[in-house]
């Protein structure tokens, strides 16, 4: 399995990103193609000590930073690493993309070089709110900041395809968020979408809450792109004052090692998209690490992108998707 | 000072009702007129030991139940505890109203018998989401799942006199929940509203993240009230599910009184509503009580109540929104 990494993006690339590559190259039969300017990573490569390992170099000779707008910024630099590496999948000479740089210029690149999915208006995002609840995923998480009826029922097929293949769940449950656990409750957008949910054919079970989100009440909670965005990140400032407002209040009373430790796993628990998202409805794989990445996110990040190549998740979805019968 | 208190409405009316009013009855000069079916409360009060006690009876012969449809209902039952309160206010009996009961038939009546200020569509809901933040409140909460632009100008505009005149605090500043700080980022409604609270007078400091709500970033944060309430209780979830976490972590390693004082702190500082919510945009003070409020609960929500009338808010909100120049 080939994957190709966006050595060029995030805030510490490339040197992270290669040592992040370096961690995982060879593991589980995973190749990894960093794809950038060649005598840099070269450089960052002999640094790592990589002989022997199934890493190469494809040479993109830009980057797109991070503020560029990024229709303009593609059409400016066609050669920049994010459309490169893109273009890898497109031409099969990888089998999926990873790229710590800007979320932006990885959709629009990846919407005009690999194509979306039938009915699909734009891709979507993903994964866990929080770890608390590992059988529950929450779709989506960004991109769709407005929404139609139609974008839900999408995100609410691709979730049960990606409960299925990735947690191995059988009959994945499926749930709108709302305001409210009653039929009849929600915004317009729910209201709209509640009775195509349950003419769907998947194991719909209504509405569930906020409150319901860590309590693994449902495996795949779909949402408006803006109300998942504010969830996700809610629950990482919630996890850090929390954590906080511990330590203070166990000062003195456990030693310093396990306190430390209790502090680390609230974090891990309460920050689940440290480790990248992918982003699903486009007709291939792609997953987009956190801009911060260090070399460990790098590797969990190039983790995703395997498992999701492992499962053969995007032929499934395309099924799924095709079978849907919708009129706008 | 009096306080008409619905002692029908609520999981665990009239009992716990009548036991919190009686806790608080006389305290800062509290008189508090007890709206239900006058034999039962009677007895209530008889139980509880109230001589001497400002505290009185007005009839209402019917209650208005959890399921019902407010509108109808209110038609239905003219004489029930909720309008009868509420008209208490109207007519200048009374200086506020709590009421545990049917959130809808509180809105529905409130709207009907004092009526809304001008330039307001529906009545808000504003207030604390967590506690770790003690000078941000986020406005709406719930009852406008459906928000335009001139909604969330309006809910800034009465935050910030409810900051001014509850939280102390002298020139609030006023942000836009966004699934992204900078300008220009958000969904429909938050582009469209930047403009609006930029243009608006108010301390406007641009969006806001998801994350920064527990960080006391802003003192006002408006968003619609779907996000709001998808918050809120996501907030109260997953401060049980750290809790539970936490008495799994710490097992053994605590004496059992800590480990629970710590508990009750953490289900205090992510459970805000507990203790009630005011209802905003009305001609006249309203403060609805959690359904399942305890008496403890109930005093707290008439002692939110005591709060608004001796801030004067109403004549100071009704003021500001008059201000506001816009055109639909």
């Amino acid at each position: 399995m080939r994957i190709a990494v966006d050595a060029m993006g995030g805030d510490h690339a490339p040197a992270e990103v290669v040592k992040g590559a370096v961690q995982v190259a060879g593991e589980h039969g995973v190749e990894i193609i960093l794809i950038g300017k060649e005598a840099v990573l070269e450089k960052e490569m002999e640094k790592c000590g990589v002989s022997g390992l199934p890493l190469s170099i494809v040479n993109a000779s830009d980057v797109i930073q991070d503020g560029e707008s990024p229709t303009a910024a593609l059409q400016a630099k066609p050669d920049a690493s994010i459309p490169v590496a893109i273009r890898m999948v497109k031409e099969g000479k990888a089998d999926a993309v990873v790229s710590m740089g800007s979320t932006g210029a990885v959709l629009v690149s990846a919407m005009e070089i690999l194509g979306k999915l039938e009915g699909v208006r734009r891709p979507s995002a993903g994964g866990f709110i929080c770890k608390f609840a590992p059988n529950t995923m929450v779709f989506d998480l960004g991109p769709n900041a407005d929404c139609k009826s139609r974008d839900l029922l999408n995100f609410a097929v691709i979730g049960s395809v990606v409960a299925r293949k990735i947690l191995h769940i059988d009959n994945p449950t499926v749930a709108l968020l709302s305001n409210g656990a009653e039929e009849g409750k929600g915004n317009l957008l729910v209201k709209k979408s509640y009775p195509l949910l349950k003419q769907s054919g998947l194991n719909f079970i209504g509405n569930v809450e906020g409150k319901d989100i860590p309590f693994d009440r449902a495996n795949v909670i779909v949402c408006d792109g803006f109300s998942g965005n504010i969830l996700l990140k809610f629950c990482e400032g919630l996890g850090e004052v929390t954590g906080e407002w511990l330590r203070r209040k166990l000062e003195g009373r456990l030693p310093q090692e396990e306190m430390a430790a209790i502090s680390e796993e609230l974090f891990a628990l309460t920050h689940a998209a440290e480790e990248g998202g992918p982003i699903f409805g486009l007709d291939g794989i792609v997953v987009i690490g956190h801009g911060r990445a260090m070399a460990p996110q790098v590797a969990k990040a190039i983790g995703m992108a395997r498992m999701m190549v492992e499962a053969d998740l995007v032929p499934e979805i395309k099924r799924e998707l095709a079978k849907l019968k919708y009129e706008d």
